[in-house]
């Protein structure tokens, strides 16, 4: 038997599963609270729907399932990969959404507000931090034109950072349509600016000298780049107001302040959220409002969380125009700065092992058992060899009292 | 696109999704608060634990995935299907489990409980109740040889199956050993206990007749079919104590007659454990204790629940011995019993529509959600055209309650 997972998976052990399984419910509760309906789609999914639409690189690092009995012909002369491959397992959560929507558009309410928390599959080069599958948790309003779309899924996710107690969360938001015209202001053409958004996505990482150099050696004439980082420099200097000046529509501008004001004044004292031109969003389906929240304070300095306005992706789909608004929470960012934080729990549940002797009777055992199971969650255990050891692997298994039945006392581990 | 969920698979809706959420959660706390511990392990399995051990009918509808990149070969003469084969998609959670244990088995206590309730894949075809893609819910206490092991999963599962609201529910226990005896002294031999043991697990369905004819068809003697069948009537109306006249051990009589009582002792007022010679559990594996348990006043007649002890399974993955018992509850069952009883939510919480117009104040907006949030799951929906059409979505997805924002009425829909 091989007894590691296979390659770029890895198993849950007892004391992260539980912290995980504790912040999932958490979030989960927090979105219903909030009118969010939570769905499941199956792992196996068409190929035909996984490859159309944008799927683009994710169709090429996609898991697919082989033809079965009588459909699988391997000795056809010219064999390709299409022939034998049946399904495919999903590598998001939104196309089989967009596909359960469709199915059923008849019998949900518009705007039709998903949770999800799900697992999808990638089959990259395992990397640390990136398994091939993993938990995704993605949050979609479908149906609604109204900045309500941006504002619920802002002030719900606060408020489930929030309740996994994320202190200090600080949500960055800016727009496409500001962008795409502070872009196209400073000269640069339509076509490029899918590349270019790429580019000042990365200005926290590289800083302003770094995307010139990016943008330099896509040969785009110097005068242009400086053009457009002088206006990026301004607007994160001055605020959304300026980016008027260097081109943006009012009306742009306008909804974007009226998602800050709304929201604001829905947030928890220690949050925040402020305009912050060079939040991008690496994917080219958004199309106007893009956020993402961060957690600077935790000690972990990556997005917890991010999301958009993507009002084409459907039509791409499914050939019907849907105005949607979508979010994908970070379970692992989360984890990590709860991990930062020092948090192993949500709850105040203690873990107790009850250690009794083989002599003893089962019945009395028992009765010790449930009358201890109204404080702690209680394990059984016989009176072991090596009591050292047992410890050891209570305390790394999440246990955190002890006691034999012989005995009066809990003590801790 | 295509709207419909692959072949054998299906979407969950969000009235159905939460009670099985909530149903899925009440388990679970129930497991941790008797000290079992959550694990995950990954849905793609290598082939070679798929296919070892007792996988038999079950790596036949065994879904694989295709090797990838340059590993792919599909020009190579007489190419099989292990030839682009890679991973499986795991058929059950026990395959997983060994697997971890085997990996971990340093840092876990003995004996390890573990539950796991996660998604598996079987090729089947499609039949009502049966889907490709089926979420289980097992739990196993690995490495105890004591009864105990037994009795904390019977009591822990009653008391889970309490917790969600089933009523008068019974555990049936019976064991492998015992009628394995009772086979034996009717004079069958040893090689014909499987088989035997397959058909009377039949007896509910098919009667004393039904399991006489199937084995008259084996072509085993009238004489030995009439004295087994009468030994398993005598023992069946007579009690387990009548088994001993008919071969079996006292020592496997007295564990049982030692787990009935335990367990009765810990069992709330409505619950009751008896033994019932004609629970055999379909599986080879077993070899002691076997028990299912049913919930007839709900309507739902098929068990609710089964499982054994299997000390041989393991050394069959992993060369090494494990005494162990396990029990799978069957989620989908439960539910339909929960569907049948009127049960449509576990908890009290009530679902609103607030509706409001596209010309009010957002901020207002927000503040009356925010005050209606500490009594109720609040979602804010546009003035519709088409009153009636929302009322009509809204009941189907488990909204209870609507209220317009320029109206004091919270009324029921």
């Amino acid at each position: 038997m091989r007894t590691k997972p296979v390659r770029g998976c890895n198993d849950l052990l007892p004391a992260e599963m539980e912290l995980r399984n504790q912040v999932s419910q958490s979030i989960l509760s927090t979105y219903k609270n909030n009118g969010f309906l939570m769905v499941k789609t199956p792992i196996l999914e068409s190929l035909e729907n996984l490859t159309s639409g944008d799927s683009g690189e994710n169709s090429k690092i996609m898991f697919k399932t082989i033809k079965r009995g009588a459909k699988l012909c391997l000795n056809k002369e010219n064999l390709e990969e299409k022939d034998i491959a049946e399904e495919g397992l999903r590598y998001d959560l939104t196309v089989p959404l967009v596909r359960l929507f469709a199915n059923n558009e008849n019998n949900l309410p518009l705007p039709f507000k998903s949770i999800q928390i799900d697992d999808s599959f990638r089959a990259e080069r395992p990397q640390e931090g990136r398994d091939r599958q993993f938990t995704q948790c993605d949050v979609d309003i479908l149906g609604t034109e109204s900045i309500l779309g941006e504002i619920e899924i802002i002030t719900t996710t606060m408020e489930a950072y929030k309740n996994v107690g994320l202190p200090n969360v600080v949500c960055k938001i800016s727009s496409r349509k500001i962008l795409e015209k502070v872009i196209l202001s400073s000269n640069f053409n339509e076509e490029n600016l899918n590349q270019i958004c790429i580019i000042i996505d990365k200005i926290d990482k590289i800083r302003i000298q770094g995307c010139i150099e990016e943008l330099e050696k896509l040969n785009f004439p110097k005068e242009k780049i400086e053009k457009l980082m002088t206006a990026i420099q301004q607007i994160k200097q001055n605020g959304i107001d300026d980016a008027i000046t260097f081109g943006a529509e009012v009306e742009d501008v306008e909804s974007i302040k009226k998602i800050i004001k709304v929201v604001q004044s829905s947030l928890s004292n220690d949050q925040k959220i402020e305009f912050d031109i060079s939040i991008v969003r690496g994917q080219g389906y958004y199309t106007g409002a893009v956020f993402e929240m961060y957690c600077i304070d935790s000690g972990f300095f990556g997005a917890i969380g991010g999301g958009g306005r993507y009002d084409n992706m459907f039509g791409k789909f499914s050939g019907k125009d849907m105005p949607a608004v979508g979010f994908g929470l970070g379970l692992v960012s989360v984890l990590l700065a709860l991990k930062k934080l020092g948090v192993t729990s949500l709850t105040n549940s203690k873990k107790l092992a009850l250690i009794f002797n083989k002599d003893e009777d089962l019945t009395l055992v028992m009765q010790e058992k449930n009358l201890l199971k109204q404080s702690f969650d209680v394990s059984l255990f016989e009176q072991p060899k090596n009591f050292k050891e047992l410890k050891r692997r209570l305390l790394l298994n999440g246990f955190t009292h002890i006691k034999r039945t012989s005995n009066e006392q809990i003590s801790e581990i």
